[in-house]
């Protein structure tokens, strides 16, 4: 389901075994609302988001019974969106993590793992709000974080901008990338994992006053002390093949 | 000049037309006090120093009559540091900004303008206390920035840990790179440009605070709002072919 608020060809789901719903967040109970109607029995819908506890929580009540829900979340992609962003080894070695509830029908689950295998996909299962809280560290605040830096730079007076741009390969560019994925998609995703969002954005903030307080202070082994500490994760990563 | 503290290869300097500094910042007071004796007029005495302020007034002081400062900062490099990670390309057609001070020998200004351009690089001249603003904003605070989130992420618990490990792929891999960079030289740069840092990191402060309370109050508008302004930068960036 490419599109979503206006779904007038929701009568195309009737007698589908598989309904992938690729939307923003925001879109997703419309989207149920308008296609459950014609669900039928044994049919699976999944779905692609990136918060998974709202997933459930929206769809579930509008499934018809003998309908299996299992939700996904392919972590693949880049900052461009769309069927034209796409490329053959998008989903190459990538996790897929999946959130059935505790009832889901174990066969139905299978299939929807088969699927993303077929895509070169790794399939994890994890309960949702774990997911949710996971994902808040790894990407969503990463999102954030990367949108506000750049915010900041775009308030800055014209000719200063300018040279921000020029000077961007020494450290600013690697912000901008992520900071130019949807707006729309993003504002969803913020606004349905708020407590895990606002709970990591806490601790982040608290360490960075701490970090602002050793500059301010002059406080040079504070701040070697945790630069030293940081480069361990960086190894891990590496060591995991995820850092390419 | 490789190593710094225990330089009883001082003399070395001793007839050189021209000196390189190449320590971290906090180690220039000692580098100069050493060599100064032996620097001979006509000299040329340059850096690579990130912050570029702090380093003529820790350097002026010290250079003898008839020797010429041309502080310098090629913007190049990767996370790795020393001789080893060097690579033929590694400064073609990055930015060298030199930031000489109105009384300075214009030729020995073009000799160490020469030297970079021969390694590939172009040039730009600016005063340093705009040099130290400008890179602020484009390196100093985003290393913060990276530093911290990984910091943040390194306190979780062990086994949550490994998950962001794992997931990094979505958002939080981009960070660790940054953050891996040389711990001394990064805690000598915030030392040593503290008032440009701390203004621009008061600006992100205030600039996440504002998205958090958005993300808190469900203002789904502000959220939008922001995340799509931010992209114009990208695409200048991606104008100014400095995205790669």
């Amino acid at each position: 389901l490419a599109d979503s608020t206006t779904l007038d060809q929701a009568e195309a789901v009737k007698g589908s075994d598989l309904v992938v719903i690729c939307t923003p967040l925001g879109a997703y109970e419309t989207v149920i609302q308008t296609i459950a109607p014609h669900l039928e029995a044994g049919c699976i819908v999944t779905d692609v988001g990136s918060v998974k506890e709202m997933v459930i929580e929206t769809l579930s009540p509008h499934i018809p019974d003998g309908v299996h829900l299992v939700p996904g979340h392919p972590i693949a992609g880049t900052e461009h969106s769309g069927p034209e962003a796409g490329f053959p080894e998008l989903f190459q070695d990538r996790w897929c993590i999946l959130t059935p509830t505790p009832g889901t029908n174990a066969n139905a689950v299978e299939h929807i793992a088969a699927l993303w295998q077929t895509a070169g996909m790794k399939i994890e299962i994890m309960e949702a709000k774990h997911h949710d809280h996971v994902l808040a560290i790894t990407s969503h605040l990463p999102h954030l974080i990367a949108y506000t830096i750049v915010g900041t730079a775009t308030d800055l007076a014209d000719d200063l901008k300018q040279e921000v741009v020029k000077y961007s390969a020494s450290g600013f560019r690697d912000f901008t990338r992520i900071a130019a994925s949807d707006p729309i998609m993003w504002r969803d995703i913020f606004l349905n994992n708020r407590e895990a969002v606002l709970d990591i954005l806490g601790r982040f903030s608290e360490d960075l006053t701490a970090l602002r307080r050793a500059i301010r202070h002059g406080e040079g082994e504070t701040l070697s002390e945790t630069f030293t500490r940081t480069r361990d994760v960086r190894r891990k990563i590496i060591d995991a093949k995820q850092d390419k």
